[in-house]
């Protein structure tokens, strides 16, 4: 299916800065992107670096004088999800499990599974199957915390929205990642453009890793999974910024949008009883 | 400087296919690429993959039916090059080299340096500064290699042409790395859209490494070396095919430009008493 | 420098378990590992993985049925470690920074340097060289908290050892580490074999990533710096845990040494007038 | 099962020189190294380093003044190969191809490939199952390429051999990669020791790429498959040279051996009939 992104970012820089920004759309065997326009205004030099190990496509502006930097972003992408089927799906085998996938294994800053195992092997330890593990909790995370737009800030963590109850797609997606690790699933972090959602915004949403794929989840509920155009996949948000600020800049306006660009949308909710996922990779 | 390129390749299939295409631009630190279209007719899934370990950027498609299909791609890119400066150069030390370099020094399928090691020693392993040594055996293959279209095949080596003394841009720049390793300095095969480049087509040239750093070098000294787009880079053509055909496929027209998108180009050649590379990395 | 290092692991096996184990001497350019034994007894097969991207070394087991089992590691290493001059060491700028290097700048599990912003600039903020910074938060920690074994254990970070001004080898280097990355110093961890710690155990400190080389940092000051073998990197403990255990294991003794195998050595400590440091990369 | 594995290397050293040796056994989730040692004499700083996607295990050694040197290697190796099942074996389809496979596709210094194409689909193109088409290939050049010492030399490469007629170890694994590379199966070199190898040497066999596992082959039929101890992978011998000398070095001897360390070895060599395979991996 197509979709057309957009993201626009309007910075105030009051000293020398650098901009590191994590926009881009993924491009990836699943993912295809048609057409890309970046433009910045005043025109400035940015460098396109990829994250640690080339998973994610990140720019770096640097500006040396005080002004106002506008930054557009603009893609037509063509997403081939897979649908996957988790009937008599197999527990997850530390002995057997690959070595690039121990990293979202571990707790990570906002994702402390370390702190969460009694809690999540009470609650979810007795079922298994860990593909209704995972989606049992996601119900759970979706019916007890409550979306609460400017309930939380950067420093808010899974162990904080297990407390307060409140949080945004951010906060969802970290406590959906810590309970999972939490059961020695593992399960890592993305942000996305996403189809509806309302108010339009950069989404958060998780992958577990299930049967040797990464299956998506989303405990906010509110986009269907088939409307994900993502950008970038980490530990947890502290891995995937869209804009990291070195030095004194205020960000003025962001603005996001995420439209189907071909005709015959169908969205796509997990149901239980179908033992269905979905997966972009 | 900006730049705009573009690619036209057009294919008969005749049988179920897998096309690789490697002619995006590539993404670097020094190359932004600040506008991107691609355009499959008819509309075929294309995935996209990054070469062994992320350096280049290819799109795989696969095709069922027996059909003629057209690949459009269009950038606008933007470069950042650097003037680097060569005076009192010291010689590689394999001591000191990093192991990432080690690929690049040892012979490949096209550029058999372990058979040019007399020749290349013989002709320039008395110059001391290695930057002059590129420049010369450089001067030389422009010298003494006669540039000839349909004078060679996808078959032909260095070794080769250093007989046949005739050959086109790709068979320049394999003798080029060839005679580089066989004096112990590393060398790599590039592809590239370049401006100015008559009859338009895909170019081929070659990086030396000297000083930590990839030097640019063009034996056909067909274009200004500032009016690169770097596409891919590799050992040697063998890595870095722009198209690789599986399946009963015949190409039936490949259209390649390559424009200044900005006012200002001031052509830059290297001039041995300046002991000036440029680098693009 | 050759030091002779061994550990000696023995555990209780109650069910089917996985250990995934990081106890074998990094193998890099600057320490050359010359003998190396490991006992496994009752013999099981242990795979040997790397972590993520190389890194580190582990050693994967897994055991079927009850029994106890002893793993026993032997190395003779030589270290090269180098001395490095930070006289007029530059600020970094994230403008200039490799981004093998980012995740090192970000928070993680242990180390929640965006919790630790106004303190670290309060504290350390006005002093100009950053060579000068982390030796002065080292010693700040080493002045400040306890040393105190028992006091902390697997769940405590560097927040909160900043509250309880306690902790052992691992909670200082946390603490270190957060406070570099509260001043955008890079910074990561590591665990090692350290000759002269009492009691003997495995040892954790810090590097600071000043001048594009890794600088070593100790907070606890217990051993000199020259008298380290280095057994994982990572962002903190999460990534570099001697011993990971899946399964009802209980951990029954654990034995370490590290001794000099040759005459001469001379303990070397940091000295603020002398903006020394040693790096053993 | 259990081999001990020894490698000394003489060399007379006449100027300031840089030996990069591969000999140490490669360590991997299938084949444990339980103990190993390395001795240097006269005592020289060895780096131990990793091939550039940390495939192979290399040492470098500066010398700089005229010596004789002694480097001795000598390891205990626990192999756990697995044998594969190739009834049915499907294609290989490009489609699918992961892309860390393609360097393995396309052809190499020692092992062109493109220029053997008609034979090997002439010979081995009606055959349907790739499996079969290996064994083959294998069995033709075991019957038809004349194993002799001393016939070949290190420039020698699968077009000389395919016209020769004659070779040695290296040839013949040459010869097996460029027939299967030929017929689109990705292909590799690798370098070992080998049980019952006579006169004892570093041995060289290759392995195909079929079902996502890469499946071992030895043209020479001169020890059986399962008494292999991998030293290091690559296209060809060009990225696995036992050793690269650089500067004015000459060997003077090399002694290699490899013994079962276990009682109850009973050797596997592939029958026709059977469709099994070996795989190290």
């Amino acid at each position: 299916m197509k979709f057309e992104t957009k993201a626009e970012l309007k910075y105030n820089i009051l000293s020398p800065a650098t901009l590191i920004l994590n926009i881009h759309a993924l491009r990836t065997p699943r993912q295809t992107v048609l057409e890309e326009t970046l433009v910045i205004e005043p025109y400035l030099k940015a460098e396109e670096l990829s994250s640690e190990h080339g998973e994610n496509r990140l720019i770096r502006i640097e500006i040396l004088k005080d002004e106002d930097i506008t930054i557009s972003y603009k893609a037509v992408v063509d997403n081939f999800f897979r649908e996957t089927n988790h009937t008599d799906q197999p527990e997850i085998s530390v002995a057997n499990l690959d070595t690039s996938v121990f990293p979202y294994l571990y707790p990570s800053r906002y994702c402390q599974s370390d702190k969460l195992y009694r809690f999540a092997n009470n609650k979810f330890g007795s079922i298994k199957n860990p593909y209704l593990q995972v989606l049992e909790l996601t119900n759970w995370i979706n019916s007890n915390v409550e979306y609460l737009s400017g309930s939380t800030n950067s420093q808010t963590s899974a162990y904080d929205t297990l407390t307060e109850l409140a949080g945004v797609c951010r906060d969802f997606a970290h406590l959906g990642i810590a309970l999972c690790r939490a059961l020695t699933i593992p399960a890592r972090y993305f942000t996305a453009y996403a189809y509806k959602l309302n108010p339009p915004d950069f989404h958060a949403c998780f992958e577990a890793y299930l049967g040797n794929e990464w299956v998506l989840f989303d405990a906010t509920k509110l986009v269907p999974l088939n409307g994900i155009v993502k950008i970038a996949t980490g530990r947890d948000a502290a891995d995937t910024a869209v804009a990291s600020l070195f030095g004194n800049v205020s960000c003025k306006e962001i603005n996001v949008s995420c439209k189907v660009a071909e005709e015959g949308f169908k969205p796509f909710y997990y149901k239980p009883a179908e033992l269905k996922g979905l997966s972009y990779q």
